[in-house]
């Protein structure tokens, strides 16, 4: 079975490791269109065969997986679909899937397609940030099962079980309006508060002398890629913003009780977010 | 030489365990006013001698180390500086300097008090979460270092050397500030995320499932002890306000971008914000 991967950063090449390690019968085929990528991505093992164009890619594989920024997987998925042959399967690994769905909701080949989404990644990027283990127990979300072929969807869940991933099924509205919440938002609140401490501190030392591990953990995720997260914020807008207004709300309480020096109310308030506690390890 | 330390949580705990491992001629003795605490520390050789009540504590030490939440410190430490014999030094380490220096600004033995503020900690808490290691390579923020006596002052430098830490001078109000930026803040914002997510997801396991370890990452300090918080924020009210609105003020630019959906805007956004790769590792 040939698997070809179009996006060779951390999600693509993280999966081609993967694959690697628990598949011998595999080849696997990738391209990218930042030549770098292609070229450390064939240096550093990650893929057998190093595609020349997308076409070619697109060609050789049984399986194509597109683990590219959302707003190119919306764009280039319908005229994909219409060149695909009837052993063909498309998979995207998008953050965002409302839109996506919709972009092939009448497509005569839908049923050749998955919207799936790993619930996995790093801060870092491109191939040099892959490694085998980032999906191992992580979960595999599946949105619109119902649309795609049997034989696909089952054959494509037990790759993820070899894999160490659980299959999740969610509609792909539900799933956004999720996702919002618990991921969207916490790089919103990152990137808010790095601006935030770089505003203020300009003196570099000052940041790394002062600041314990709190900020590092708290402003982690500002690191991460500006090329897939742009789409990301913009394809999700309007769960975004509803999660955001939210938090909002809730900084604002706080702020509230803080400027009444509310001893009591801010013990409470903290007493409360402290249950997440439970729910996280 | 004897050190008491009051207050056997993380912070406390942790700095006798560090003691104990690098200087083999100190008796350590311990009080905390939970008495779980008290046999906690003791059963886990956290210090030598638990004694029975404040004033035993007060009594022995040369050195007596405040390890107990900021509005206690405040409350207490001028009664103490009044009782304390010429040969004896308090430290404190609160995590926040500006009130405690003030309440103690004109006492005649000013000299013999140390305003000290460890930068290190995590978002456990208790002599169950003590560790050796918690100090090691972080840093001491010493304040208004030239109220105390010169001799006090260098003897702590080479306690905190030899602990692995470097310490650094700070005016009390200069302090205050630069920590509600790079610390106190990042807190709100954990607990602000924790109050939307729980109010969102109902369901733990859904959060669970859909989350990855940028949630859990981003909300960590919401797990933090409200015994402790509680008084930091309301101790540093004025500069964690106006941290505070700094921080509005750049999560609401960033929300004009999105409902502009203004993708280069927003790209600007994020890799200005991604700066903060260059200072935290």
């Amino acid at each position: 079975m040939k698997i070809s991967i179009i996006g060779l950063g951390l999600i693509g090449g993280s999966y081609a490791l993967s694959l690697k390690q628990q598949f011998k019968n595999l080849t696997l085929y990738g391209w990218d269109q930042n030549e770098a990528h292609n070229l450390a991505a064939k240096k550093h093992n990650i893929i057998d065969v190093s595609c020349r164009s997308l076409e070619e890619a697109f060609d050789q594989g049984d399986w194509i997986l597109l683990a590219i920024p959302v707003n190119a997987i919306e764009s280039s998925l319908s005229g994909m679909l219409d060149m695909l042959a009837p052993h063909q399967l498309v998979i995207d690994f998008g953050s965002t899937k409302e839109h996506i769905c919709k972009v092939v909701e009448g497509h005569k080949k839908r049923d050749q397609f998955i919207a799936a989404h790993p619930i996995a990644g790093t801060e870092y990027s491109g191939p040099s940030a892959a490694f085998s283990t980032l999906y191992k127990d992580k979960v595999m979300i599946v949105c619109e099962s119902e649309k795609t072929r049997p034989d696909f969807l089952s054959a494509f869940k037990v790759q993820c079980g070899a894999l160490g991933m659980a299959t999740i099924y969610l509609g792909a509205a539900e799933h956004d309006v999720h996702l919002a919440y618990v991921s969207h938002l916490s790089h919103i609140i990152a990137f808010g508060l790095s601006h935030t401490v770089l505003q203020k501190e300009a003196s570099a030392m000052k940041i790394l002398d002062l600041a314990g591990s709190g900020l590092a953990s708290t402003v982690r995720l500002a690191k991460s890629s500006p090329d897939m997260w742009t789409p990301i914020f913009i394809n999700n807008r309007s769960a975004i913003l509803e999660s955001l207004d939210v938090y909002l709300e809730k900084i604002n309480d706080f702020k509230a009780l803080l400027t009444a020096s509310n001893g009591p109310g801010i013990r409470a308030y903290l007493e409360k977010g402290r249950e997440i506690k439970k729910i996280l390890k």
